[in-house]
Formats: structure tokens, sequence, C-alpha cells
């Protein structure tokens, strides 16, 4: 025994094991055909014994599947991605799927390889995550096998791939409510770096929202204007219709708050600060958890994996999802009402 | 045409469509006998026009392998993952393997049906991150199987299991040395939360480092104690003995100043605070980046990746690896001279 080469334990050892026909154990185990009740309760004790588990990967080629998932990102650099691939994979593992996790890391020129590989390997469909730019060429291959492919937000130039997202209508909603109702009139919103490229779906939403309460907003981005995130802060604070609110990215609540102090002013009695929260990890080292659109990426990741493996299994579906009640208002210590003038 | 159901391209359509036998355009492919040019040239066009690739699942049931490396891990809830999930995939890309990622999401009830999920989709090999307790009863499936296993840190209960890891020796003692000759005596180390179980490595390392240049060293627990962070840090600061330097967590240091400042002390004029940073992402929501102990987690990652496959291809490492040049001293804002007794 001791110098026998190691491998799988198979359907055989386990029907040698229970002294039953392979067919008999078998059928014991996928319960096809009814067995005698003391052969069944042989090859049970059989699989126990032996530590037995049928090969996923022989009964994926059996359904010409793999029984993998690939997901694709541009990079791994956001903690949002963590509970993507936590949830996507929550999902995949609940539909006997594996995931298999890919990553430009940051670098298109990257795209060609990573794509030929998850085809190679013959995923069952394919989650797109942050892909920036044009992806027509890499998916013609996916399209073509009639591979599913699903991504987080919309593609330019691949018409009909379905978009699977989180409506954060209700959140922002409900946010810019709050504020209202504490007499905040202005807001600002500060867009800095790629953590904060926000989806259409966002801006779009804020516009309507703050539209709704008469609520004047104003988008600065660091990046177009050259500015750093202090010298936007302090612009705006010495403007006439300053805004009693900074709605930031999550990376960058530190330094806007840092930039409030350093005009003089006070956070939340002078001026409240808001952001987007995409992830469980977050802003851990800020001592106090700003207020925040909370947004529940690892629950959308769990969505996005239960809307491929259907598609993989019933056909793609017709629209776009749109998956309510994942983005919320968590008020909290950064904001409060706004000043008297 | 267009009412085809989609599959994926075969070796036959590519010598369909270069006019020549299966066989041929196989010998063309893998250049395994020689072809003659022109008939050479015809299936790499056909290749090209069909958008053929070679299924490497197909190819990898040759070998008796599926061409990919399981990853377990306990959580995903640290970015170290994420870094270590992305030079892991670096290296299984390069080598053209998979990675299949599995999260118990932090629930050892999970363990069971995630280790038999992995055993069940053939992993090839399989890398353990993180993870807490006994896990002998789970990873016998796969020793059995002569299926490689490795850890990134030491498993109780599974001898022999190869553990690879970041010699942290040289960035500590670097560290230490650079806060001796800044006329630091004393350090406190602050160990909180699940983001700060150091390996007994990096202990290790401290206790030499320190002792090599006489510098006192104490470690406080918040867990363990009760305490928080704060209360902590104002009892170190009014005892007699107090240190000028503390060692704490990414995640804390925010809180750690917060807390010197609020004995009236200030960073790093009266006292220093360094940490150990495992992760790119880190914690950007400080305005400046800390003195950190800096870990490269994906080189790690991929050195991780490297080992494995080496592992399949070539048989177990016959000892632990310890990977050199991972850790280095990289001083900040937070860190000076200490202060004049």
């Amino acid at each position: 025994m001791a110098t026998e080469r190691p491998r799988p334990v198979t359907l055989m050892d386990v029907a040698n094991e229970a002294g039953v026909s392979v067919s008999t154990a078998s059928r014991a185990l996928t319960g096809a055909r009814r067995v005698r009740g003391d052969l069944e309760a042989r090859v049970r004790t059989a699989v126990e014994t032996l530590g037995y588990r049928p090969n996923e990967a022989a009964r994926g080629l059996r359904m010409a599947r793999t029984m993998t998932l690939g997901v694709f990102f541009h990079e791994l650099t956001n903690p949002v991605s963590l509970d993507l691939i936590d949830g996507l994979g929550a999902a995949a593992h609940e539909a006997r799927y594996s995931l298999a996790v890919t990553s430009a890391r940051g670098d298109r020129s990257q795209y060609a390889s990573l794509f030929q590989h998850l085809y190679g390997q013959r995923v069952d469909g394919l989650v797109l995550v942050w892909p920036f730019g044009e992806l027509s060429a890499h998916l013609a291959l996916f399209v073509r096998a009639g591979i599913p492919v699903i991504t987080i937000r919309s593609q330019r130039g691949v018409p009909g791939l379905p978009v699977v997202s989180a409506d954060t209508t209700a959140g922002i909603t409900e946010a810019v409510n709050a504020l209202a109702a504490l007499g905040h009139r202005g807001m600002t919103v500060i867009a800095h770096g790629i953590l904060w490229t926000p989806p259409a779906s966002r801006r779009r939403n804020l516009d309507l929202a703050t539209e709704a309460v008469g609520m004047r907003l104003r988008r600065r981005s660091s990046r177009d204007a050259g500015l750093t995130v202090r010298e936007i802060v302090a612009s705006e604070l010495s403007s006439e219709d300053a805004p009693t609110v900074f709605l930031a990215p999550y990376a960058e609540v530190g330094e806007v708050i840092e930039a409030i102090r350093a005009v003089g002013k006070r956070v939340p009695e002078d001026v409240s600060v808001v952001s987007f929260a995409d992830s469980r990890f977050g802003a851990a080292a800020l001592s106090e958890r700003p207020a925040v659109i909370d947004v529940d990426s690892f629950e959308l990741g769990r969505r996005m994996a239960q809307v491929l493996v259907d598609a993989i299994e019933n056909g793609p579906p017709s629209e776009d999802v749109r998956i309510q009640g994942l983005a919320r208002w968590v008020p909290g210590a950064t904001v409060g009402p706004a000043p008297h003038r």
C-alpha cells in the first residue's frame, strides 16, 4: 500500500469495496434506478470509507461543460473586486461551478492572451468586470461558440451583451432626501482617480434626485482640471454659492475632510461629507466611517453569477438585469444639519 | 448560417477551410512533424479566419490534468487577498493554468463542501491562504490523490505540507535599524483584529531586530485586554518608559494617530507610527501614507503559483520555500527623530 502511487478513488474502487458491480454502485449513487436497500447501504459505507467523490470534471464533459465560470477583471486593485469575487464564488459554488479568475493587471496588451486562455479552457460563461475600451474582437470567439457573456457595465461595440447592475436609484434618492431634510441646498461631487469612474446611471440618478428637491449640484474633477482635491475643496468653499455637502470617492474622504479643516471649517458643523461605499473592506483606516450610500457588491456578484448560470443552462437573459435593493443610505458622523447662513 | 446553433470552431473546421486532412492540420499546428510550407500557410490562414483555438480542457484531459490551480481562502475581506489573487493569476496564466478561487466567507462550516468541490473539479494543485484551524480531514482527499497542496503559513496536523512565505527578516531589520538611528529606544506593537494575526516569523524577526539594537519592545493586544486602541495608546504614553514608536496594523494607523493627538502629543515630533503594508491598495483613505514595512503580496502570490506549478509538473518541493526580497522599509511622514527626554 505504502509504495502505491496515489490516485483519485474511482467508482470502481467503491464497487470493489462494497462487493457490488460498478453499475450497481453508480445506480445507488445517482438514484437513477432503485437498488436493494442493503446494497445501497454497502455502497454508501464504501463511499465514506474510501472518501470517494464523483469526478465533476468528467460530469462536465458528459454535459459538454467544464462547470467553470470565467471572470475577467481589467485590474484587481479596487477592494470592490474582492466583494465581487466573493459573491460570484458563493453563487458559483451553490450551482456547482468553479470560478476561474483572471486579471489583465491594468494592461490592455494582456487582453488578447487572457481571453484566448479563458476560451481555450472552455469556460461555460464569462463575466466582465470593469472592462475599459473595445472588446468586440476578443469576445467574438465566445459569441460564435454560444458561450454567454455578461458584464457589469455597458459595452460599446458589443451590442446585446447583457449588463447586470445594481439599481442605485433608491439609495441615492434616500441620501439626497435625507440631506435636503437637514437643510442642505448645494452639493459638489468630487471625481478623482479610477475608483471614481461612476456608472452613468449613478450620475443620472444623482441629477434626478437633486433636481427633485431643488438642490444645486456641481461636479469637479481633479483629473480634468489638474487640481488637487485640496485645491478643489478650497475653491468651492470660497465661492459665493458654496456647497454644504461634498460627495467624494471613499478613498479620498480623509483628504476632503482635511481640506475642509484646512480652510478653517468643521465637519459636519459647517460642511458635511458623503461617499459611496461599494466594499465591505472600505476605508477601515478612517477612524470613523463616513456617511455613505452603501452598495452591496457581494450581493451584486452573487446575482451576476446566478444570471450567468441561468444563461448557461436556460439561455441568455432577454435584456439587461437591474438588481433592486442593493443600495441604501447609511448616515454617519460626517453629516449634520446645514449651517445657518 | 444565422439559424445554425453556435459551437466552438474545431480542428476539423480548420482542416476543411484549409482543404487539408485533419492530421495535416494537427501536424501543422503542433509542429510534431514537418508539413509542406504552402499547406502550413493555408492552415495558419484558416486558423486566423475562423478564430480557432486549441481546446485546453481537452489537452488537459490527455495529460490527465484540468490545467487548473485551486485557491482556498478562509475569507476575502483583507485587500492582501486581492494582491495574492492577482499574483497567483499572473503566474498561473504564464504557465497556462486557470485559477479557481474559492472562499469560505469566514465560515468554517463551508470548508467540507468547498474542499469537496475543489476535489470534485479535479484541480491539479491547491493553494491554502489564511486557513485557520484543522484541515487534515479535508486535505486527505488531495494527499491520497497525489494532488500537491501548498500553504502560505504553517498547518498543524498536516505535517510535510510545504509553506511558501515572504522572508521579512531584511525588511524588519532595516526598519528597526532606521528607527534606532533616529534615536528611538522603545516600541510598542498594537495587535488588533484579524488583519493583524502576524505570522510567527514576523514576531520572531521583530524580537531579534530590536534586541540587536537594544530597543525595548512591548506588545499590547486590544482583543485580549478588552481595551480600545485609544485606551492602549493612552496607557502606554503615560507609562514611565513610554515608547516613542507605535507599530500598528494598517487598518488602525489612523486610530493610533488620533489617539496620540488626543493625549496632546504630535506625530511624528513626539511619537512615530509605523505599520506593515501587505497590499497595493492599502489604506488609501489616509491622506498621507504612513511609514511602512512593505511586503509585496503580488509577488508572493506569483511565487506561490510558480512553486505549485513546479510541484504539479516536477514533484513537490522538498522543504518550505522562503522568498527573499519581498519586504523592505519605506520611510514616511509618520516617522521622525526620537524626541529629547
